[in-house]
């Protein structure tokens, strides 16, 4: 008899993801009942918002709650149904869970959704590219940020998922773009693939100094993922009427008080900071599926994935995004 | 021989203001020459700025240098004219310096700007509610903060001369209105007086928890002259997509690091978070005042000062701001 293993949160976290916060619990596979269908699961999205949700703090979705299965975006295909909308094969992408195996009913609050079939996008595209990293690199920089050309943007963890796109949407907008990441071999991948025009390592002792050099027309934009002293020393760069995108505050998720920096340069520079999630722009998603995939087929837009395979590895994955062990895009290979 | 006193900056502050940072220093009353004028000042504006003027850091105009006379925004009287602009009578508002007589020459970079004469207001109705108070207000609110009736605006330092006003303007555009300020008398003027809904000690204990039962339906807008502990308080009572008007951050001026605050509301609920100086709506000035002087005419807006008499006291009236010792505009009579 087939089982299911799923994730379940035990405990909250205080810190990185520790063994007892987690639980890998085995049932058998759900049955399917008229109205629903069952769905394996394919990859899960590994993202820096997971460890805010294991948080019981307030927040833009309520905490995942103890003894649940702990919530994840993934890509999952359809292997058996009798569930309306879906039919075996389908594939379909959304909030999975990080499980083996989801059965979808018609009520779900959250129900994944189908995904198109285009021969020239994998299904890695699909949570990359076109998926969560992709939406909101495109709505935050472009409606949020509002880059023109010859502007100057900064992007934090710029070799992550949504900070490579990010640079790259900034390229394809005529701004100057400099990364901020944290290793000589990231800085190295967006500079000399993504075309970035400058990339600077935050472990060198003297990256503000590096900082100030390839920001010579101050920063007119800063697409913040980061927060602390990362965020600070862009800010201290801004020039007057600047924009801050805050998208995340991944160096504060592990510690009690997230995202300190302070809000002295936003008064004098007289900056437009905004708080930014892609949920706001449901209704948008594929005007942005569009432009992203013309991209992706026409060169502009590369992207790149750090595989992790195998279920039982989840965890662990989650502690490498706050390590910075990933480039690019984080996917558990189920 | 007449003299003109003159408060020089002699060391930069740490903290509050102590005997040694200004020096008085009295020399001859300067003659006029041709192109020039003389004016006496009557009345020094003194703002919670100056702090920031006074210390060595990056900000919106340049510090105040060792030896000169402190920056200071007054109103001051024509005495002796051989200036094509100005004569003898004529009221002028601007930085005069905190002084006893200012020196105009045409080539004046800051020159302050002649008063019309309108018989229901006085002058210090220039120096607050149609002077920098007034115009601060305005702009902040009513451009940056965009309140729309119905919704719930809280603002800080709200007996201040600034935020009384902003309370005030909240209530004409129909707004409920919450001020939080330092004592029982400063929430009973605004409360009673000028008609907030709800006015906060926040010296009391338990004010965090009056503030929640004051904003039942969360806070749209944040007008935010404080900045640490009760802009922090603040913004955990924001609503999604709520605007902050960053237009002072006093509690952090007299500290080496201002403003300190966590941006992690900012994410999760999606404000717009906006620094704001009025030096940028210099255009529109004559707007505003048309506009605040109708409100006065008509009783709905009202002002207070706290009026300190002599040149020599004008350091410690700058003290006074960071302890919290005036209601309303403070001013400085010569």
């Amino acid at each position: 008899m087939p089982t299911n293993r799923q994730w379940k949160l035990t405990n909250r976290p205080t810190g990185l993801i520790t063994p007892d916060v987690l639980q890998l619990c085995e049932s058998p596979v759900p049955t399917v009942a008229d109205g629903q269908a069952l769905a394996k699961i394919k990859y899960l999205s590994i993202d820096p918002t997971m460890r805010v949700w294991m948080a019981d703090i307030p927040q833009y979705m309520p905490p995942v709650q103890i003894g649940e299965v702990m919530r994840c975006v993934g890509l999952a295909e359809v292997i058996e149904s009798r569930h309306p909308n879906f039919k075996k094969g389908d594939k379909l992408s959304g909030l999975v869970g990080m499980q083996d195996y989801l059965l979808l009913s018609a009520s779900d609050k959250y129900s994944p959704q189908k995904l198109p079939s285009i021969p020239f996008l994998s299904d890695v595209n699909f949570l990359n590219l076109l998926g969560g990293a992709g939406l909101t690199a495109y709505f935050g920089l472009l409606d949020v940020g509002k880059p023109q050309s010859g502007e100057t943007l900064v992007v934090s963890a710029a070799a992550g998922a949504v900070g490579s796109i990010v640079g790259q949407l900034g390229k394809i907008h005529g701004c100057r773009v400099v990364g901020i990441a944290g290793s000589d071999e990231k800085c190295k991948w967006i500079k000399d693939d993504l075309g970035f025009d400058a990339a600077i390592n935050y472990k060198h002792p003297d990256w503000k100094e590096q900082l100030t050099a390839a920001t010579p027309k101050g920063v007119d934009i800063n697409f913040e993922n980061v927060g602390g002293a990362v965020m600070q020393a862009v800010l201290d760069r801004m020039n007057l009427h600047g924009r801050v995108v805050l998208c995340g505050l991944i160096s504060g998720y592990t510690k009690q008080d997230p995202g300190l920096a302070s809000f002295g340069q936003v008064l004098i520079k007289r900056l437009r900071v905004e708080g930014f999630i892609i949920l706001d722009y449901a209704s948008r998603f594929m005007e942005a599926g569009q432009k992203l995939g013309m991209w992706k087929m026409t060169g502009k837009l590369k992207s790149r994935e750090t595989i992790v395979k195998g279920l039982e590895k989840a965890p662990e994955a989650i502690n490498m995004l706050f390590r910075g062990d990933n480039i690019g895009k984080l996917i558990v290979e189920l």
